[in-house]
Parts: structure tokens; sequence; C-alpha cells
């Protein structure tokens, strides 16, 4: 039985995300992109249009799960805190569709898609493209950053399935 | 014409709300409480429980404008991420409801209450108690702040009206 997972990348200008379909073990992408917000809007104008969007996506995909990156911790607290009200919206969402939620810190993502916790971005975006058999990496960053915590997600679940990650 | 105003104190175990009407430049309570989230839950089920009560606040009173305590700088990050991500429902909330945003800092709610920027906690409250014409302080501490911050909201507009504080 084939699975969809949605991967989420928040942000306050951009929020991207990565939609994947595992079936027995092998992963493919179904799409990716980002969702952004208008630099002048308010916040809460900003944080509504990403409520809005990610409830789209969640009607659009019917995902079987949701993984979202978690902020463990970051050097500059107004950024945590904007990006941490963006992941509020986002989870609130995701509750509402009564869907799984995963969550994976940056760590966790780097250390499960590159079995390495010290790869740099660069080499994410080089498993990405790999792990999906594309054939260059996703653009923009947001997006490929999602898919990788899609992949994640993708590979959570059900326990005795084997993907190659 | 009387204005009311939801002021909202965010959180993540517990959200103070208090609600005030404004009437040519006197304030008075309306009704003030909170919203609590079980422990138990996930994260992404407390913040869709927050979520609901909000709305349905914004129901039940149909506020002209909404006051939120912004959260500026806090010691512990893992909890200003926490705050964070409730803020982040209610704001949107306010903003699917169209209703006018105003945001306080908790300086800046100790400087309008009491026209001195380090009171402690239980000046506000007096306060809050004196201003409302109350017999005693609103319980528990997250609806008297939350009552504080409505009181912000009611003194900010209409710009020529006098209002007591």
């Amino acid at each position: 039985m084939s699975r969809i997972i949605l991967g989420l990348d928040p942000g306050t200008a951009t929020t991207g995300f990565g939609v994947v379909k595992e079936d027995q073990g092998s992963i493919a992408l179904v799409d990716c992109g980002y969702i952004t917000t208008p630099s002048t809007n308010s916040d809460s104008d900003r944080l509504l249009v990403i409520g809005r969007a990610v409830e789209k996506l969640l009607k659009t995909y019917r995902p079987d799960a949701v993984a979202v990156e978690k902020l463990f911790f970051a050097k500059n607290q107004t950024t945590a805190m904007a990006v941490s009200q963006s992941r509020g919206v986002l989870l609130a969402s995701i509750a509402r569709a009564q869907l799984p939620l995963l969550e994976y810190t940056p760590l966790q993502v780097k250390q499960r898609i590159t079995g390495y916790g010290r790869a740099d971005k660069r080499q994410i975006q080089q498993m990405v493209k790999a792990l999906l058999k594309l054939d260059q990496v996703p653009q923009p960053d947001d997006a490929a950053d999602a898919l990788a915590v899609a992949i994640c997600g993708a590979a959570e679940k059900p326990p005795n399935a084997t993907i190659g990650i």
C-alpha cells in the first residue's frame, strides 16, 4: 500500500513544501514548491496566508502523514520566534486534519538523509536528488529542504518496510 | 459608541483572555478567564484547542479589536518558541476574523497601566482591579494579565477619546 507524505520547512517569508510517495520501499517525487507571503503584509495576515496554503496542500494531496522540521535552537531569537509562529499555524492545521505529525530537527534530517550529522546543505540536496532519482536538485532551497523532511517521514513507517536510506 | 476589546496573553498550557467594554472613556469588565490545554495532548492538538477556543471567543464577544501580548525576549528559548507557536495560531485566527490587531510587549503593558516600566506583577493586577472597579483582583493571573493587555487596547483608539489611565 502506497503512502503520501507531505514535508514542510516552516518560515515566515517562505515555507517550503515537498510531497513524496512511498511504495514498497521506493520513494518518488510528487510535487514540491513553497508558500510565500508578502513582507508588506502584517504578521497576522502572513500567518493566515500560510494557514490557508497548507490547508489547500492537505486537501490537494491528502497525505497519510505530515513531517515538519522542528526548530531545536536558533542563534537569533527573533527569527526563532517568527518561525515558531508559522510552525504553530502549520501544526494546528495538521491537527485539524487529524493527520499524524512527524517532527525532525535539522540534525536528525542530516543524519537520516546522509548518515552524517555534519553534512552541509549542498550534500543534503544532492542526496534528495539521488533518492528521488531527479535530474537536478529541486529548487528553491526551501522546497529541497521540505523534500528532505518528507523523505525522513516516508522512511518512518510502516515499521517493517525497507527504504534505501 | 462603545467598543469591545479582547485581550489575550498567549501560552501553551494556559492562554489568558480578558474582555473589556470601553464607552466614552470609561472601561468595564465584560468577562475574563483562560484557555487551558491538557499536557498529555500533543503540541499540535493543544494548538488546535487554542485556535478553536479563540475562534469561539471571537464569535461570542464580537470584539472591535484584539490586543495580544508580544513576546519581546525570553531567557528560556524553548519557552519562547512554544509561546510563539500559540501566538501564531491566535494571530492567524484574528486575521481570519479580519479584526484589528494591537500588540504590546510586557514592558509596554507595565508602562501604560501603571506609568512605570518596572512595576511588578502585583502592582499591575492592583491597577487592573482599580481601573475596572472590581472588588478583587481577577483570577487566575493569566486572566488578569490578559485584562491588562485589553485595557491597553481599549485606551488606544479612537484617538481623541480620553481614558483614565
